[in-house]
């Protein structure tokens, strides 16, 4: 049984289909107990969270991308793992904001993943992070995020 | 007799000169069997690629600016381990293009690299990926790449 | 008796407090012999470097400003690992700089926090490094940096 995906449905939440990778990379690789992720995007079927922050999308809409992300990169790791029980730590996430020059809360969009993860896992949710602004991103989407996390053997 | 090499020949392909970093770093830094590789940039002797995509560069430079890149790499590999053999996986790739605010298609020009790693490399060059914009790249080069690697014991 | 410090000390230089995420992460995570920085910025008590480079801070005061990244993550590597004789290898140095799209001497800029590395660790400080131009960073930092480093058992 997987505790973590039965707490994650009891908070309402569900995971997504596996997304397609958009191009010629796979979603994941493993090495050792280190498992690393592509960088995710807002995308689940119809639902898709494109333009620019803020004046494309704000703030809120930003962070509701960012969650997105971390359930569609939970499926991912669900997907490669067979169960979010083995998920020992998330070490690192990078989160790009598809930001206007002068848009300097990305911080505030990026915490939409970070405070997910903590929600989901715990303390194995808590993570080092780099969150700066993108010139673009890949089909216009929002907010592109990352990870590495550490996998029991 | 390092056969990946003798592929990579195979194809028509040369590995370049290892290239000098542009600055107060190294190539690559080993840790464990993880090879972390330096942002590598699309130089080799004249041939440089410069420049936006797309306004000054189209995608289809771009894309051979991210296969010089994937080539220099290779040869920094070489360099370090002696033999492209001992690749055992292409972990993590990191595609940086740049970019205007309006361009969303980095996923086509850093498919130049992720198809190259794949052609020379086969399964061994399946790798976890993120692709983004940046503002502004050293020297104004067109494309930039990061890689992580795990090698043979 | 934590000598890298006290080389560190003679060099005229001090760690300053460990610095408070300014979001919902934590400054480092460890995994196995890696430790995991999160994206420090310049910021010291009131001592902080904010705005584009070169319209608003000079390359030479972003110099400074990646001097004081690299001072504060290494307080958070004191703070975690208790000595800075602990650190076996810098393996990996992202830079990122709040750059106009027409700046291209992110290698200047970040060479302050390469240099200062080698300074103080010798060897031990020779990385991998990318850098690259954000479009923005948060809370308009000039620069960001985060690193992997290879720690002793």
């Amino acid at each position: 049984m997987d505790q973590t995906l039965a707490h994650l449905q009891s908070l309402g939440l569900t995971l997504p289909e596996v997304p397609a990778p958009v191009a010629a990379y796979v979603n994941c690789v493993r090495s050792g107990n280190l498992l690393y992720l592509s960088g995710g995007l807002p995308m689940d079927g119809d639902n898709r969270i494109f333009g620019k922050i803020p004046s494309d999308v704000s703030i809120e809409r930003g962070q509701e991308a960012s969650r997105m992300i971390i359930l569609n990169r939970l499926a991912v790791i669900h997907g490669e793992l067979g169960s979010l029980d083995k998920i020992k730590q998330v070490v690192a996430l990078n989160g790009f904001v598809n930001s206007e020059p002068d848009f300097y809360e990305h911080p505030a969009v990026i915490n939409g993943a970070s405070e997910l993860l903590i929600k989901i896992l715990g303390d194995r949710g808590k993570h080092s992070r780099t969150a700066l602004g993108a010139a673009s991103l890949p089909l216009n989407v929002a907010v592109e995020i990352n990870l590495v996390v550490e996998v029991e053997d």
